[in-house]
């Protein structure tokens, strides 16, 4: 029995936007916002608090905050990388706070290493405070599980590692765990080894996937985490947010594309797909290129949209 | 329980380079022939003897099937619309025959009027005297069954429909059937229910599937075949073959999508990756352009072959 209804969280305007190399400007984000809340998404990533110094892509999160047109009923959620982050989503008055904040670790020692500079954890030991600061203030806590699946430099991630993960989330007091395999290589097998970890500890309700179509992979992925029950997954309008460690190399599974196959499968999603492929392409024109999505690019070329 | 092995047919010198508007050289098909059963590829559909004032990009054929350097153990196919075609085919001496010949019929009546100008009963039964001298001729026959989920004129299709083209294939002799989604908008449980039709006439080992990644579900398709026990699939290295009914969408499933799929889930193909990249790589550059397939790009990506 697969679920009836599915809850997919856009990630395009902070996951995918973060590593584009020409910024965009706080107010086509903001419109992306909006046109993604039209569509019919009800969970949006919007921006993170991370240092300008470290990501001067998302250096405008507190003017695109400031700026959304909030609809009742979506969740905005943004990602903190320490307290410092946590306290900078909070400096406005309460209506101009998120209402989640995201947590990360990676289920990579190699990958913790390299990338933050500590042991996973370590790293989620950092994360302690900020959580118990978010909850306090009555904040959603999730936390990202990054190379669940493999990582660049040690290869494959054994299940083990991702429950670790799982385990010291769950001790910090974090909400809801996303499995994300971050590079892509994920097949549907391993994909459910990994999840099912995640489930041994959370409710499937708090338990969501996090898919790269890097090797093609990612419906396929989700598919499979369907047949567990699993019913929430980020994916990115247009596909947007390349893979850093494979250049040219398509990253974040398209919404578009998750979408289609939820609705084939009968299952709801409270998504409009032509406005969702409207928003594709207004975010591709604002990034002068097509949105790397089959069902976007099959169906502007229906509608004859030149490529 | 998944199959432990799984076939794959490379349709790529065919059905993917029947539709590209420069000629493809008759020496670069053979190469590509060649390539692919280097790379470990079994079953290679080769060419069409179809008229070449319908496919000119075909009318090289005789010269191509005359060019092979056959490998024992490869199985090499044709596309033949009649008997004409079937006694060209068998026009040189015997060991330039195929081994295999497909014929094809819709599941969709409005296709088969419009492509084919005659009803699915008929088109089918004008196939009668193909089948009948190519097993006179002991060459197996197999039989493509297009507009399985679809079809671009008159929307879904019903299995019912499906398995009315099984039995009337049967009837007429086929061998072996596939199953295909023409225009990639199928989706797994839908997937299922069209091979159910068909696995209710035929053996797991004679039915096939043959998905187009217009929308990008055919590895998820693929993913719910296998859990059927399906174990033979088409696909078209570089992902070659555009959808004639959606221009600028992908088409053809890439062959280097699936393996990697198929080995991700621990299934042998016999099939060398690395080396299948490279004979994609090789089509893409007689084309001049990129491969149509997250693998290979990701993996010349990484090789650091410039996009």
């Amino acid at each position: 029995m697969l679920p009836s209804r599915v809850t997919l969280v856009d990630v395009g305007p902070r996951d995918g936007l973060q590593n584009e190399k020409q910024p965009v400007a706080a107010e086509h984000k903001i419109e992306l916002v909006h046109r993604l809340q039209s569509a019919g998404l009800r969970e949006i990533e919007v921006t993170s608090f991370v240092s300008p110094k470290w990501v001067p892509q998302m250096a405008d999160n507190a003017q695109v905050m400031a700026g959304l047109r909030r609809r009742a009923g979506v969740r905005y959620s943004v990602l903190v990388p320490n307290l410092k982050g946590l306290e900078a989503a909070l400096q406005p008055a309460r209506d101009g706070w998120p209402d989640e904040v995201v947590v990360f670790g990676a289920a990579s020692e190699a990958f913790s290493q390299k990338n933050i500079n500590c042991s996973i954890a370590e790293s989620i030991e950092r994360f302690a405070p900020v959580v118990a600061a978010a909850r306090e203030a009555g904040i959603k806590v999730r936390g990202a599980i990054s190379c669940a699946l493999a990582c660049p430099y040690e290869g494959e991630v054994s299940p083990d590692r991702v429950e670790q993960v799982v385990r010291l989330m769950q001790g910090i007091g974090v909400q809801h765990v996303g499995v994300a395999d971050t590079i892509g290589v994920g097949t549907p097998r391993r994909v459910q080894a990994a999840m099912e970890r995640a489930l041994k500890h959370y409710p499937l309700a708090e338990v969501s996937g996090h898919f790269h179509d890097t090797y093609g992979q990612a419906l396929a992925n989700i598919y499979a985490c369907l047949e567990l029950g699993v019913h929430c997954f980020d994916a990115s309008v247009a596909g947007l947010g390349g893979c850093p460690y494979a250049k040219g190399a398509t990253g974040n599974v398209a919404t578009e594309d998750v979408v289609f196959l939820l609705h084939g499968l009968g299952i709801e999603t409270g998504i409009d797909l032509d406005a969702l492929v409207d928003t594709a392409a207004f975010v591709s024109g604002v990034l002068g290129r097509k949105p790397v999505s089959c069902v976007a690019n099959a169906v502007l070329a229906k509608r004859g949209v030149p490529a």
